[in-house]
C-alpha cells in the first residue's frame, strides 16, 4: 500500500502505545520446520468487554504493520495506516469495540522476522528464517488472540494480503470467528502477481549490498526497485493518469538526460526512498512469498469449495473496479464460492479509479459497508 | 516484444543478408546535438518497382531489430520477428512490394547507437550518446529512404513503438508517406508506461556492473530485471493465468525457498537471460527514453489536431481488447483525431487476450486488415 500523506488532522484515537506479546510456544509451520521465543508486536484500541466479545482483529498488508491508528508520539508526522476507520461512530468503533491490530510474523515491525534474533544461534536469522505461509501467520496471530483471553473475534478484517489472513482465520479457526471482511483480496494470486512479487525480489537480491541477506545496511536501490515497481500496480492506469498524466517535474522542457524528468517518476523515486527507511529486504522477500504460497485450494485437495466446509460466519467481500492486481473476478469468485458453501456473503464491487490502493482511500464508501455489517454482527452475536 | 517460440517451419523469405547504409550528413537531433557519419543497417525484401512505387517500411518496437523475416542463415533457430507477415499472399506480399525494415537509431543491432564509435573520440559513445528522440529515428530513417531513391512510400507500419515511428513519418515527411499502419500505439504513451521504463532503467543502472554505462560485460542482473518487467507489461492478466496459473515447475510441492516454484516465475528468468544475450543496456535506455518523450502533441503547441494538419494520408489504427500497456483508448483517441482531422482511417479493437503483444502473436486476424487495406492504397496509387 501507499505511504499516507502527512496530515495534522487529530487522530480521535490519540496516543497509542504498541505492546509485545511474548510467546513461549513451539509454532510448528507449513515447511515442517518451527520457530521459536516469538515476539508478537500488536496494539489495542477500546476496551474488551467482560466475555470478550466485542473483539475485532485487523489485518494489515505486504508493508504495514501493528499501527493502525493514533500517534505514538505528539510528534509523530502521521497516524496509523487506517486511522480513518478507527475512533467512535467510526467502522472501528472504539466505543463499541476492541480493536487489536498486529504486526505478521515475519514482519520487520517488532514481530519475529528474519532480522530477529535466532535463540539458537544468537544471530539474526536472516536468510536462515524459515519459508513462511499466511497460514504460518495466522498461527503466530492465534497465540496472541489466545492470550488476550479472546475465544471469539467478532469480526477478521483485512485488505488485499490482509484479506487472505482474515479469510485464513475462518478457515483455520473456524469456531474462533464470527464474520469475515475480505477487501481486494483473493483466494489465491493470479499468475501476474506472481510475476510482479518475483521481479520484485530478484532485483533485492541482485543488489549486491543485499549479500546473501547478510547486509549491515538496507539494499536501498534494489528495496526502492521492488518499492516502485509495487507502488505502480497499487495504482490504477486511470489514477496515474489523473494524478500525474505527462507532466514535468519542472516547467521547461524535457532535459535530455535520464534524471527525474516526469512527474510520475519523481513520486516513485520519493516512494522508494521512503520505503527503504522503514521497511526491510529481508522481510520483503518473506512476506511476497507467503503471499505468492497463499491458495485456499492447496488446503483441501485443490476443492476451493471442501476448504469452506467448517466455515459458516458471514462474509463482507469488497472489490475495486479498478484494481487490476486483485481484479473484481478475484472478490466474485470468493463470494461466489461462499454463497454455494451457504454463507451469508455481501459482495460489493465499488467503482473507483484508485486502483488496488482504493481499499486506503476509499474510506468513506468502504466505511458505510463496514459499519452496517458489523453492527449486524454485533447485534447478532 | 517477446521472444519468439522456436520455429522449423519453413520461412517463404529464405535467407536474407543485412545491409548497412553509411550516411555522411550531419543529423541534427532535437536535442540540440548532431550526429555525424551513421550506419543504418536495414533488411529488403521483394524488389523495388522502376517508379519506386511499391516500398512499405516496416518498424520494429523497442527490442526489435532490422531482421523482419526470413533467415541470415540456414542454421537460425529462428526467423525475423514478424515472419509471419513477409512472403507472397502475405500483408508485406514480396512479389508486390519492396518491403524495407531498418534497426533504429539508438539502437544496437547494427545502426548507430550509444554501442557505436563516437568518431570525435574514436571511443563508444556509451553515455555521452546524446538523448534522442522518436522523431530523430525517423530523421535517421529518412536518410535511409533517400538513399533508395524512394519519394513516396506506399506504407509506414509498425506496432508498439514502432507505430509510433509510423505516425511520427506521416507528420514529419507527409509528403513521403501514401498511408499508415499504427498498431498497438499510441500519440504519446501514459504515465503508467513512463513508470514501467523508469523502474527498468533503474533497474539497470542500479547495476554496479553497469558502472555508469561504462561496461565491458552486459549489466546482466538490472538488464534482465528490466526485460522481465518489461516481459509482464507486454501480456496480460487473462493470458499469464491461461498460460501458466498457478503451475509449479515441479509436480512437488512448494521449494519453501527463493528459486523458482512457478513456471511464470522460471519463464520470467528464461526471457531475461535470452535478453541479455541478445540487447544492450544503454539502448535499452536511451530507447525507452525516446518512447517516453513521444508526443506528438509537443509539435504542435499541445495541440494534438494542429500537429496532423499536413497529414492528408489514410490510417490503419488497431488496438487490442487487453493491451493495458496501451490500452484500447489510445486507439480510440488517434482514430478520432485523425478522423476529425479529415483522414480516411479504419479503426479497429481486436478481441484478443494476448495483451500487449497481441500485435505479434494474432498474425491471422492482422494479416486480413492489412493485405486489404495496402491493397486498397496499392490500386489507388
Amino acid at each position: 500500500m501507499s505511504e499516507k500523506t502527512e496530515t495534522k488532522a487529530e487522530s480521535p484515537v490519540g496516543i497509542v502505545t504498541p505492546k509485545d506479546f511474548h510467546s513461549d510456544a513451539r509454532l510448528e509451520l507449513d515447511c515442517g520446520k518451527s520457530l521459536r521465543d516469538l515476539n508478537i508486536r500488536y496494539e489495542t484500541y477500546g476496551t474488551l468487554n467482560p466475555d470478550a466479545s466485542n473483539a475485532i482483529l485487523v489485518e494489515h498488508a505486504l508493508t504495514g504493520d501493528a499501527h493502525l491508528a493514533g500517534r505514538h508520539d505528539e510528534n509523530d508526522r502521521k497516524p496509523g495506516w487506517w486511522d480513518e476507520m478507527v475512533g467512535p461512530g467510526r467502522p472501528f468503533d472504539t466505543e463499541k469495540y476492541f480493536i487489536i491490530c498486529s504486526n505478521v510474523l515475519g514482519g520487520c515491525s517488532g514481530t519475529t522476522g528474519p532480522g530477529s534474533i535466532d535463540p539458537d544461534t544468537g544471530e539474526p536469522y536472516r536468510m536462515n528464517f524459515p519459508v513462511i505461509t499466511i497460514q504460518d501467520m495466522v498461527r503466530a496471530q492465534k497465540l496472541l488472540i489466545d492470550h488476550l483471553g479472546i475465544r471469539k473475534l467478532l469480526s477478521v478484517v483485512g485488505g488485499s494480503m490482509g484479506g487472505m489472513l482474515a479469510t485464513q482465520w475462518a478457515i483455520s479457526y473456524p469456531e474462533m470467528v464470527s464474520s469475515v471482511i475480505a477487501i481486494a483480496t483473493a483466494i489465491h494470486i493470479p499468475a501476474q502477481a506472481i510475476a510482479f512479487n518475483w521481479v520484485g525480489r530478484e532485483a533485492i537480491m541482485a543488489d549486491p549490498t543485499w549479500n546473501g541477506g547478510n547486509y549491515r545496511e538496507q539494499p536501498q536501490k534494489g528495496l526502492a526497485i521492488a518499492r516502485m515497481l509495487g507502488h505502480i500496480t497499487y495504482l490504477s492506469e486511470e489514477s496515474m493518469r489523473h494524478k500525474f498524466g505527462r507532466k514535468l517535474q519542472s516547467s521547461e522542457d524535457y532535459s535530455f538526460d535520464f534524471s527525474t524528468d516526469f512527474r510520475v517518476e519523481s513520486y516513485l523515486n520519493h516512494q522508494g526512498n521512503c520505503f527503504v527507511e522503514r521497511f526491510d529486504a529481508n522481510s520483503y522477500l518473506y512476506i511476497t512469498r507467503a503471499i505468492d504460497y497463499f491458495d485456499v485450494s492447496d488446503q483441501a485437495d485443490g476443492d476451493n469449495f471442501k476448504v469452506f466446509d467448517n466455515v459458516h460466519c458471514p462474509f463482507l467481500v469488497v472489490s475495486f473496479s479498478s484494481d487490476w492486481l486483485f481484479p473484481e473476478y478475484h472478490g466474485r469468485d470468493m463470494a461466489r464460492t461462499l454463497i454455494e458453501n451457504g454463507n451469508d456473503v455481501t459482495f460489493c464491487n465499488i467503482r473507483s479509479d484508485y486502483g488496488h490502493d482504493a481499499f486506503l482511500l476509499e474510506a468513506e464508501t468502504l466505511s458505510k459497508l463496514m459499519i452496517g455489517f458489523l453492527n449486524n454482527i454485533y447485534m447478532e452475536d
